[in-house]
């Protein structure tokens, strides 16, 4: 068969069996993988051991790896046997863990017993904890590579599947299981299913996550509280400190006012600026739902850029002083904030963090000292917009869906794909069918019929297009 | 016998007596009297008897006047038989009650054993609670008064002596009482013994107390607490809106940038002025010992004017957002800051209250709202400067200590003092024997015998001045 018949002819299949691949999913979400809570870590087991099976079940060689958590799951499928290999070599990641259910009450049937509903404009979805994160989006590729076996014999490229179970709770020990086994996992390009589509008929790739620094603030004026009738006035208030750091740290402008912070911001092309000024996301459509009507961020970005490939500072907590029912008159002895800052581009986190500290210390009265906690340092990840598998995905998608696949960039991070890049020097292309609606760690998660089965049928494209 | 010749022969009486007068102290120090502690309101009630007894004792007529909480005692001497009664008529307010006694394991013998100890450098104490705050202090009234009665058959002015049970938890129940009873403790002066000297040397009368106004500020932004990948850039952040408010509060030069804030706060007269800078009151002195170096509030102003004599703004409070151990990257809907002022002068509390809430409310995007509360709005009290009770009681001072006795600002507020003046039109003096060391409020609260002793006297040579 011609690539573009068998493409057809795997397409057809994904049609043909949808109703398995369903069955197959409703099994896996049946499992209570829940990775937070140790009374669910026999389920977790259960879960890697079934994701395993069905690997194995069309010729994955597979494997459960230990970790001081629960264990990954590693599939090895496409080697060619006389070593040689089709390129590229493709590492999917994706994770069977799924979030706590809490509060149970608000789930209208069970979250471990899927079923399909139909909404009120006729979309049908799939209800269960996992149903989307990460379940029901890893089983489209792991349905496609299914798929083109039972079609073409073999799978079209040389795939490592990594599942892992502790993604809910940070992963935590998946970095040093990457790390510690680089010549295992280095393939030419990793790809990921836990993103979202832009809406329910625009396909999008993810091409960035932003890094993270995460600081606490801690600074000390008196040695004690002290009564302000008796010392106001004359004592050194550290929440009045605090305050003058804290307004300095954005521009009226909205930029960021640390000296070299835009450092490494990149700018974006022309073309996919574009592209992100015709998705035409107003504040209308993104603040009010949440009670907001102003974009607060650089006033000469638009809002998309500020969510997704524009730098921030945030202060994410702050505590001093009285802050109780009613009226205490304390000047407190201390206070304590925690900033944190979204990186994009090439932002170096460690420069920033100490361009971010010596910030605070110049701001520092001579009577009053600070100290520093850091909590992350993470550099932000992209995928060159001209990366040449980007702009096959980019095609497939486009193929599939009957129009333009845009690239956004995420707000925020996923810290393996930063270590994949990292460590293991490789790329991520990320591809997901998430919508807005799918209540991702909320009760009643749901995932699109739709972007199940279009998903399935977007990894046969993708995955054609990158071996071709 | 000539007025000179009387007070020689009181105040040798009360060197004779001072035996006997520790003994009434001691009896008094031995009640239990704390107000907030509801297990002690017998002790309390039993200190009000003890009180009126001991003035019942030396002729003045007593009562104990029910309130919600605990009895104020009442006594009344001096009057003459005629109607006529020589001026001025004084009230005399001071507090049967004292503050809880933990850490009671800080104490080097039982707080309600009294007992005479010396320090090091030969000085000898009365320690106890309430040895100084306020039983010391107020009995060195009641002992001058008995002093007067015992060597010349009478009281030398009209007194009526108002010690109330509830100083100590806010004194809530006093002033209804001394509005519903305007017309009974209408004088001509009050006289309060609840202050300090500036130094074991130099007596002090505290001629202004500043007022109070304490604001609570709640902003929000979003509805909900939101994630700071996801939002982070466009979304409003109500610390970073409320830093600016708090930083906009001091101008570069530590003046408050209120408008309007300094309506009616008077400048020193240059005399006290020059008394004040004479005092030398250094940031050594003063700051060093809570651990810091620089004045921090008015750039062109002294350090005592700074805590006494000026206004302030202070933060007291603040809170947002995620405070615990670690990092959360939230982007918090809410905010929240208490925030007071110290008030001099005419400050109009009201004024100023509806001034910082215009303020605040200037600085507020579109789509942050914002809330207050209010929970203190009190007048700031002074006795003008050429007050004629105020310059005898200055003299009077001047006489027993040798040193000339300096006029302070006090930096808190004694509300009921500007009650007196407000509901009762009448000015109070405020002289006190207290000294920096007296631990008042702490464990191991102490009392100098030489503040015992001398301020009886003091108050046989004020009375005398007052009367002549």
């Amino acid at each position: 068969m011609s690539t573009n018949n068998s493409v057809s002819a795997v397409l057809a299949h994904v049609d043909r069996e949808l109703e398995s691949s369903l069955e197959r999913l409703f099994t896996l979400l049946r499992i209570q993988s829940i990775s937070t809570d140790p009374a669910y870590t026999a389920e977790c087991r259960k879960a890697a051991e079934h994701v395993a099976a069905e690997l194995g079940s069309f010729g994955f060689e597979t494997s459960l790896r230990s970790t001081a958590g629960h264990p990954v799951v590693i599939g090895k499928g496409g080697k060619s046997g006389n070593g040689a290999h089709p390129t590229p070599r493709v590492l999917f990641y994706g994770h069977y863990d799924v979030q706590p259910v809490d509060p149970l009450d608000l789930w209208q049937t069970p979250p471990f017993e899927p079923r399909i509903a139909t909404l009120e404009n006729g979309r049908k979805i799939i209800v269960a904890r996992g149903a989307c994160d990460d379940k029901g989006q890893a089983m489209t590729f792991i349905e496609a590579c299914r798929a083109f076996k039972a079609v073409t014999g073999k799978l079209p490229l040389d795939i490592t599947i990594m599942i892992e179970g502790e993604e809910e709770c940070g992963s935590k020990h998946l970095f040093g299981f990457v790390r510690d086994n680089a010549p295992e996992f280095r393939r030419d390009l990793a790809l990921v299913c836990d993103t979202g589509m832009w809406d329910t008929e625009t396909p999008s790739i993810t091409t960035s996550l932003r890094g993270l620094v995460y600081e606490e603030v801690r600074l000390t004026c008196a040695d004690r509280d002290l009564h302000s009738g008796l010392f106001g006035g004359a004592a050194r208030n550290p929440i009045h400190v605090l305050s003058e750091v804290l307004s300095a740290l954005h521009r009226a402008d909205g930029s960021v006012a640390i000296p070299g912070f835009y450092d490494g911001v990149p700018e974006l092309p022309a073309d996919i600026k574009a592209d992100l000024a015709r998705l035409d996301l107003t504040p209308e459509k993104f603040l009010t739902p949440i009670g907001l009507k102003i974009p607060a961020g650089e006033k000469d970005r638009m809002l998309i850029e500020q969510i997704s490939t524009r730098p921030t500072a945030e202060v994410n907590g702050i505590i001093s002083g009285y802050t109780g029912e009613g009226a205490k008159t304390v000047i407190p002895g201390k206070a304590m904030a925690k900033v944190s800052f979204r990186l994009v581009g090439t932002q170096d986190p460690e420069k920033i963090r100490l361009a971010f500290r010596d910030f605070v210390r110049a701001r520092m009265p001579a009577d009053c000292s600070v100290e520093f906690g850091n909590f992350t340092s993470a550099s932000a990840f992209s995928v060159a917009f001209d990366n040449p598998a980007l702009t096959k995905a980019r095609e497939a998608l486009a193929q599939e869906w009957g129009k333009k696949a845009v690239t956004v960039g995420a707000g925020g991070s996923i810290p393996i794909v930063s270590d994949f890049k990292t460590v293991l020097g490789m790329d991520t292309v990320m591809v997901g069918f998430a919508l807005d609606d799918d209540r991702v760690h909320s009760p009643n998660e749901k995932y699109d019929l739709n972007s199940f089965h279009k998903g399935i049928r977007s990894w046969v494209r993708i995955l054609a297009a990158l071996a071709a």
